[in-house]
C-alpha cells in the first residue's frame, strides 16, 4: 500500500504552523495552559533508569532529587553516580533515610531514588505528524483506554526503542503519567513526545485527514499483524485497553485491525506485550 | 542454517525414556520428589484470568477458592461465573470479606479472586525437547536470573502465546512460581511445560547435543534478531537477566547471540517486552 490517495501529509486542523516543535505547556496562540491533575503529569520520577534518563535528556527543570542510602547507610555505586550526575548539573541533591524516601515515594520500589521535576511538556498534534528532522514518516501509538499505569509506562519504553515518533493519550479514557508510569517507562517519557487528546475518534479522523494510516490492534482484526501492508508509510498504532480491545467508535476509524496470532491456549496477550510486538513488527518493515 | 550437523535431535542424558510426559513431582526412577520451597511453586494463584485457565486446564487439584464481593456485597458478573464454573467442577468455593481476601493475599491487585492449589508439576527436561505429537519442533525459552516475578508472569504469557512448547528456569537463579507470577502469567502456567534446572550452563550443553539451536539474546548480541536464520529448527530462547543480560558462561555456550534493534535513545528494553518481540520472532519464522 503507498501513501493514502488523495490525502498527502498536511496540516492538522487550521491554526497556523508553529515554527518548530511547541515547548512545554504552551498553545500555539502562545497562551500558557494552566497545569493541574488535566495535565500530562510525570512531575514525580521514581527509579534509577527513568531518573538518569530524566537528568541525561535535560528537557525541563528537575527541582530535587532524593536519594537513600541502603542498609550500610552508603549509597552504592550507580546511586553515588546518579547523585554525581545531578550535583554535575547543578540540581540539588537531598540524602535521606530509606523511611523518608519510602514515604515520599509514590512506587512500591524507587530503587532508592526520588526526583521532582516540572510536569512533561504535552506536544501538539500538528507537530506529530510531520516527518522527522531525516525525513522520517511519523510513527505514532495511540492508547484507547489503558488504565494500568505499568502497562502504559512498559508500552512508552517499548515504543521508545521501537523508534515510534510520537505518543497520543486521550485525556480521560488512560491513565495519565504518573509515578508507576515515569518508573516503568525507564525514561522514555523523556524521549517520546506525548500528546494529549480530546476524544480519540475525531484525533484520528484528523491523523486521517493528515495522510496517517490507521492501524488497530486486536484480537478480533481480520489480518495477520505480520501481513500488515503500511507499516513503512506515515501510521498510528491504535492499541485497545487491557480486557476489552478497541472500542466500536476507534475501529470504525481503523483503516486496518490487525491481530496477533495467538498459538497457544490463551485468549489474549498483555497489552504491554502486544504493543512491544507490534511497534516491533512496524519497525522491522520501515528498516 | 538447517539441521545442526551431527547433532540429531536425541535423547538428552542417560536415563531411560519415560513412556510419556512425566507427571508431577516424580523422577523417571519413580520417587516422588518431596514438595517444599525448592520446587516449582505455583500453589497461590490470583486473578481472574489466572484461576479460570487453573479450572479450565484442570492439570492440578484445586484445593479451595476465595472469593471477595464489591463494595455493594455482591459478586460481580465475572466473580459469580468464576464461581459457578468452580462450583462445576466441584471445587470448594468460600466467599469472604474483601479484608478476609487481602490478607490471604500475596498480590496487591487479586482482582477478588485467590486459588489454593496443588503446586505445578515440574516437566522433564527429556520430554521438552522432543517434538510435540504434531511433529512441531521444540521451541524453548530459558531464563538466566530474571528475578522480577511480574517480568517471569509476563514471559510466560507471551511464550504461551507464541506457542512456546517449554519453559526452562534455573533452581538457584531465578525467581520461582509466586502468586505474583501465576498472575501476571494469566494461566499461562497451566499450559506450558516448565522445567527447573540446577544449572543453565550445563543445561544448555545437554540442550544442544540433544539437537536444538542455543539463541541467546542480548542487547550486545552481534546477530539483529529479525535475521535470525535458526528460527525453524528446534531452539531454546536464552533470556538474560534484567539489568546485567546473559551471563559469561550462558554466552558461551550460545550458538548465536541475537540483539534487538534499538532505534531510539533508551538503552534497553524491559525484558519482558524483549522476550515477547523475540518469541513471535521465532513464531513467525515458523508457520
Amino acid at each position: 500500500m503507498g501513501r493514502r490517495p488523495g490525502r498527502p501529509a498536511k496540516r492538522v486542523g487550521k491554526k497556523p504552523a508553529s515554527p518548530s516543535r511547541t515547548p512545554a505547556r504552551s498553545t500555539s496562540s502562545g497562551v500558557r495552559r494552566p497545569s493541574g491533575p488535566k495535565g500530562l503529569g510525570g512531575d514525580q520520577v521514581e527509579g534509577r533508569q527513568a531518573v538518569r534518563e530524566l537528568l541525561l535528556a535535560g528537557r525541563r527543570k528537575v527541582r530535587e532529587i532524593l536519594v537513600a542510602p541502603g542498609s550500610d547507610d552508603e549509597l552504592d555505586g550507580p546511586l553515588a553516580d546518579l547523585a554525581e550526575l545531578a550535583g554535575d548539573l547543578r540540581v540539588p541533591v537531598k540524602v535521606v533515610s530509606r523511611a523518608r524516601l519510602d514515604a515520599a515515594a509514590r512506587t512500591e520500589a524507587p530503587q532508592g531514588v526520588v526526583a521532582f521535576a516540572a510536569p512533561l511538556p504535552e506536544a501538539d498534534l500538528d507537530d506529530l505528524v510531520r516527518p522527522g528532522p531525516d525525513g522520517t514518516p511519523p510513527f505514532l501509538v495511540a492508547v484507547d483506554g489503558v488504565t494500568d499505569p505499568g502497562n502504559l509506562g512498559a508500552l512508552l519504553r517499548s515504543a521508545e526503542c521501537a523508534g515510534v515518533t510520537g505518543f497520543v493519550l486521550p485525556r480521560h479514557r488512560a491513565v495519565h503519567v504518573t509515578a508507576t508510569v515515569t518508573k516503568a517507562a525507564a525514561g522514555a517519557v523523556e524521549h517520546v513526545p506525548i500528546a494529549l487528546v480530546g476524544g480519540l475518534p475525531a484525533t484520528l479522523e484528523r491523523l486521517k485527514q493528515a495522510g496517517l494510516w490507521i492501524v488497530g490492534l486486536d484480537g478480533a482484526g481480520d489480518t495477520p499483524l505480520h501481513a500488515l501492508p503500511v507499516a513503512a508509510d506515515p501510521v498510528v498504532l491504535v492499541l485497545g485497553a487491557e480486557g476489552s480491545g478497541l472500542s466500536r467508535l476507534v475501529r470504525q476509524r481503523c483503516d486496518v485491525v490487525a491481530a496477533i496470532p495467538l498459538r497457544g491456549r490463551l485468549s489474549s496477550l498483555n497489552v504491554a506485550a502486544a504493543g512491544a510486538i507490534a511497534t516491533y513488527e512496524v519497525a522491522r518493515a520501515r528498516r
